[in-house]
């Protein structure tokens, strides 16, 4: 059993919140800025929503910002019992409520709840919003989809629902790189959810079938091919026409990889359709024929979730609701599989314990890590 | 003096054309597919707009039709006194109005016009057109400005006009690639008259100082860079801004050269602005770091003149009637100078002199090749 929402027994604010803060960036060593502060809030407890973390993932972006490289940052504070200015680190995480100020009526002691925007920084065990409006009510979902919803979750709903008109029902097609990634996965089965093929692009390797069985069985890809056979000519010319089906539109290519990979997802659009980049895990630049933009109308955009959310943050809250409901439906699986979890024992965890436990899971690879905070 | 608009003396429509025509392609030797064919046209000559061709210029898209790798074909017939099914070379040229059928009021005989859309066929002497809408009258322009108006003229109006809502008069600036380039030097001057500034990338090259010194004074680029500072970090970081004024905005990059310079243009563009992909000189992709979509909103998009046209012809016969005011009032100057003329006279050439005067024009490099009909 996944822990899942429930309501938990009421616990006592405590006079002291812990926070995990930066002052200074670090692009070569980034985990040397963090500290652990102690600190008593600012805020007037009673006027406040007063939230106790139940986890949080590490996210790349959440390393850029310590690294200094990522365009988004949080405003820096004296508020944490620093020298100089300071953020908490974070941006992503789930939080339950343990009190509201009187006459608050949208969220209540034991809701599970999401901060709508980036920067407010997650990696702390308790933190203070004023305006319920600032957060997004998850109850519903489990602790690793909900901790994962507002970048992943919402980034695959918004690629797959918002900029293509899809009539739905007929042989229409999403072509995307990086086909076993979180969020390749969530849009396979948003995709599917919604009546929307999808063509996802894997890396060549042994256990090619098997890979590709599961994304197609588990998280409902339609079809998956190899990026060898993505840069194939005469595969995208005589088999790939065959596995879609002759009447088969391909109205959307969804780039994380860049490179020779983009160029390949991008030649399989129909004309005058879109690329959304929205990650460049090769680190090679996105590469586009030009006959592919002169001649067959190719756009080509970004997509920046933390910008989409400044942008219209009502959107995320309609997202999250319809996320939630697809997920209580059955169509979306908890990503758990995909995370490393290290536990915060709030109780008996001393700080250095802590510091050292995030900087074990920033250097972590493979899986997305994720503190999950025991109380 | 440049030859300009002037009506001709009428002349005696006679019974036999004489056109370039082509059955099939070859990528290889594109030149042996033409001949010249004499045939008498099918259409009754007195229901008809009967046209004497003036001059048509070589274009590239000419060529790669020649040679089967343009994705816009003409439409071959038996018209022509072929045995296959053949079409007439050329999709660009100026002709002048021999006849109209009685009750045609919006064309009177010595009008010069252009034909709306691109497969017609101009090396020919003599074509028929059976209505006057699919004619543009360019009355007013000189022949070399009027036989590229279609393709270059038009194309470097709607670069700058159709594509951002410019504040006329602020330090608002469109940045160019290839700024040596015929449509380069169009877009210069369109954009000058519009007062909209401009910062043309040129090659590296010994006399680049006199060069970019002409672009300035006769072809109204507001600043010239060349490639090595388009690419160079510093020189953008610290000299550019110096060089556009603090409040400068580049909302607008033209790209007809691909690679890093595509890259490096599109660097300099501000937060959620455009760039425009016309063509592609250096034979290398478009190519854009990944993070210009993700975090500065770039989008990239093509262009393309023909399908423009045929999407929107009514567009054309506006742009053409700007574009000429703008000849008129001085602010465009006759491309002539950027063209290598060939005369066909047409009535002493005989057909084997033609057909190697059109290939030797088609393998000619350096400037533009136009053949001009000496009647």
């Amino acid at each position: 059993m996944l822990p899942a929402f429930r309501r938990l027994m009421s616990t006592k604010i405590p006079t002291h919140f812990k926070s995990v803060v930066y002052s200074a960036e670090s692009l070569e060593e980034c985990t040397s800025v963090l500290s652990i502060q102690n600190y008593k809030p600012r805020e007037d407890l009673e006027k406040s929503i007063v939230l106790r973390t139940l986890a949080f993932p590490i996210n790349p972006s959440d390393i850029n910002q310590l690294q200094g490289v990522y365009p988004s940052k949080p405003e820096k504070t004296l508020d944490y019992s620093t020298h100089e200015p300071a953020a908490i680190a974070g941006n992503e995480g789930v939080f339950e409520v343990m009190s509201v100020p009187k006459g608050e009526t949208s969220l209540t002691a034991g809701d599970w709840v999401i901060p709508v925007q980036a920067n407010n920084g997650t990696w702390s065990n308790y933190r203070v919003f004023s305006k319920a409006t600032d957060l997004i009510k998850v109850n519903g979902l489990d602790l690793y989809s909900a901790a994962t919803v507002s970048v992943n979750g919402c980034t695959a709903y918004q690629l797959v629902n918002n900029y293509v008109a899809w009539n739905k029902g007929s042989n229409e097609w999403l072509v995307q790189n990086a086909g076993t990634s979180s969020v390749s996965k969530i849009v396979t089965q948003i995709a599917k959810a919604k009546g929307i093929k999808t063509l996802s692009v894997i890396r060549d390797r042994d256990n090619f079938d098997s890979v590709a069985q599961v994304l197609q069985d588990k998280f409902g890809a339609t079809k998956v091919i190899s990026e060898s056979q993505n840069n194939d000519k005469s595969f995208n010319k005589e088999t790939l026409p065959k596995l879609l089906g002759p009447d088969a539109r391909i109205r959307l290519a969804l780039n994380s990889v860049g490179g020779k990979s983009s160029s390949a997802i991008a030649r399989k659009l129909e004309k005058n359709a879109l690329m959304l980049t929205y990650g460049g895990m090769s680190k090679q630049p996105v590469t586009l024929p030009t006959s592919l933009h002169i001649f067959k109308g190719l756009t080509s955009k970004g997509f920046w979730i933390t910008e989409n959310n400044k942008k219209n943050p009502q959107e995320k809250v309609e997202n999250i609701k319809d996320f939630i409901q697809l997920y209580r439906d059955g169509k979306i699986i908890s990503p758990k599989e995909e995370i490393n979890t290290v536990d915060w024992d709030v109780h008996s965890t001393n700080d250095e314990q802590l510091l050292e436990m995030i900087k074990n899971a920033i250097d972590g690879t493979g899986k997305k890590q994720m503190v999950v905070l025991k109380w």
